[in-house]
């Protein structure tokens, strides 16, 4: 066997173990006492708290890694653990925590006319994959949420934050112990090697129930040729807004200002504006305006740059880019309906808001656009799972099947129908 | 090019074409008015009653063809097309028409502290690839179904089937001429070929979204290794019927006999028993007497041999085995743990019933069971989305994703959230 056969074969069989374990972890979590799940979420909260000064050192090794690579700005953002960022962190553990047990819960109850009860329970999905970008609080969310949903979790973080993700990771592992839970619960993949991101496309032995990636086109198009198990779809965000002639003009320029420019680096960051053709003077001008103090780049359409001296042409590749970045391209559509063709054509079916007080325009619009959430009068940034009241998410699915939007805790779990009788047959 | 190129060739554009054709449909659909899609199933349900003649001809031809190829009882048994069946499927149809239409329907709705309004709503799939057995019925429901859930659908049925499956075919076009509804949102594949399948499998170019297979063991096997888009599994179903040392006697005999007798055809069918070691003597006997009696073949342990000297040796197979036919498996165990752990090994995951009065061991049954559907007191004949009060099925899944259990009208449709503001930003 030649040494790299036989490193393969390692990898295989390491790998293989850690579907094992999480395997029996998800047998014995689906029927653990709520209380022990909320246990050892708090005290997973505590540990962050306590190793707080780890958490950052640990962090400080990825972040001068990152840098010494020369990676971009954004992404050096996502990467960067800060105090305020460990007690959000935190905060979200105990948000999770606190609430209510998912398992179990009855989702419908209805009686057949022969006298059947029937309802529909939920029940969790057993081990989830999740694959994600370099982004530490990921590794406590993804965690925490799929604790709270009775499954177990193998995590692969990107190569650039391992150190930050180890931290968080021993301090959801005491968590889970000083609970009395199996600590394989939640584990992370012990190496960088990228190789393992195959093992857990193939499912790991029967192990994997689902997949959920989270990152850019890259990971996404490799998980959808090779995945041979589930996939709860989380392409990146190309989100758009609309504004509409009938728009109020003051709500246009803070919505727009803040779903773009807010944060960048997230994926509710609005990429794409589009305008109707006759707002432009009215609405266009003062939004683009506020945008460039902001520090903003703008790709327009002809027109645009016809107005905007500071506009670069934007070009096809423009309509498809998730910059998550400053920048932004800017296209005038004659109406709502131009805007609805345009986002049906380049949106990657996360978010798309309108800002328009014309209701009809709102009903086509909400109506016609195919993509996990339609906003109206709203900043697209509010696509968040936390924003939605779920305490947390694992991820923003663009996908249409079973998970779509912000995956929380109910959408981690699947549910079983119980029919109760007294004897009947049927006829 | 070769002539078996060439004709790779053709079938895989008449795929395409059949692909593109249900995507156009599906793009009308997803927006049609709810009293178009009644009208055209109330249409197609009258256009089965007056074409009766040409169904029943087309059927024999179906049945006199099988019936040379020496097929068995229980296949064409499911085959067969009579008055009665028929009477059923213009029922059925009519029943699906009066559902309440899924579409737009607000699963959920509330408000944050924000004052944002959010609301989950059902949103059509789009379109669906149907793969099923030579079953003319599910040409009609799954037809059915699929057009009041607003999705376009392509049906791929057994090719013993196809004469039946057309002529049932041309009345569901019928309802959709009649009402000014695409035709191509239900179209059925011109070809037995079972290359078509395959190109199903690859998800026509992007237009499948989702594929339903019914059938045995062989065809799901290809789906799984094959399938390039989602699928709602429909493995077979390893039912099994528990009678517990708590059961009452005469509800057990009742209902066991009628779990696995009253149609052995069906996916609901009970395959296997298991009996409390306690319940031998007081259940067990008089159940297998009467199921004797009606002319079944008891395949058992060597505590059922014993016992029962008509009894069959049981193999590791037959616990794996759905018969689909007038046979029984037969296990005694030591109590409800062990049944749910044989249940764990061989189970499909589809129904299982417990016959108990012992509202522990229903508990625990119900708590540690994981199939689709848990029954307590009741025949396992009962798993039917029809007798759910869905309308009907296009099938009874068994994976754990979107759909679980019977697939009715709801479970053929995803949601998207809509988010209302009054110019919210986020902080």
């Amino acid at each position: 066997m030649s040494a790299v056969t036989a490193l393969e074969t390692d990898l295989s069989a390491t790998m293989l173990e850690l579907g094992r374990k999480a395997r029996a972890a998800a047998d014995t979590l689906a029927f653990a006492e709520p209380e022990k799940k909320t246990a050892a979420l708090v005290a997973a909260a505590d540990a962050l708290d306590t190793r707080r000064d780890d958490l950052l050192s640990a962090n400080a090794l990825d972040m001068q890694a990152a840098e010494t690579k020369g990676i971009s700005k954004a992404f050096l953002d996502r990467l960067k653990l800060t105090d305020q960022r460990i007690d959000a962190m935190i905060e979200g553990l105990r948000t999770i925590a606190a609430l209510p047990d998912p398992v179990g819960a009855v989702m419908a109850e209805w009686t057949r006319p022969n006298g059947l009860v029937m309802s529909r329970v939920r029940t969790p999905l057993g081990v989830i994959g999740v694959i994600f970008e370099s982004r530490p609080n990921v590794t406590a969310d993804a965690g925490a949420l799929t604790l709270k949903s009775g499954n177990a979790v193998i995590l692969r973080g990107g190569s650039d934050s391992v150190n930050s993700s180890r931290a968080i990771h021993a301090c959801l592992v005491e968590g889970l112990k000083s609970a009395g839970l199996p600590e394989h619960a939640i584990q992370i993949v012990p190496t960088t090697d990228r190789a393992a991101v195959g093992e857990m496309l193939q499912g790991l032995g029967g192990t994997i129930d689902v997949i959920v990636p989270r990152g850019g086109k890259t990971l996404v198009a490799r998980v959808e040729a090779e995945a041979r198990v589930p996939v709860f779809a989380h392409l990146e965000g190309i989100c758009h807004t609309y504004i509409d002639a009938s728009a109020d003009r003051d709500m246009a320029v803070a919505v727009t200002l803040n779903a773009k420019m807010r944060r960048t680096g997230i994926c509710g960051a609005t990429e794409t504006l589009l305008v109707h053709g006759d707002a432009v003077d009215t609405h266009l001008k003062p939004v683009i305006a506020a945008l460039i103090d902001k520090g903003c780049e703008i790709r327009g359409d002809a027109r645009v740059q016809s107005m905007i001296p500071e506009a670069v042409a934007a070009t096809e590749e423009d309509w498809r880019t998730e910059y998550e970045d400053s920048i932004i391209s800017v296209k005038v559509v004659e109406d709502v309906g131009a805007a609805i063709a345009h986002i049906g054509k380049y949106s990657s079916h996360h978010t798309e808001a309108i800002i328009a007080e014309d209701p009809k325009a709102v009903a086509r619009f909400f109506n016609e656009v195919d993509s996990a959430i339609l906003m109206h009068n709203v900043s697209t940034q509010f696509a968040d799972g936390g924003e939605f009241g779920f305490g947390g998410e694992i991820g923003i699915a663009t996908g249409k099947f079973h998970a779509r939007g912000p995956v929380g805790v109910e959408q981690l779990c699947t549910f079983k129908y119980l029919v109760r009788g007294t004897g009947q047959t049927r006829p």
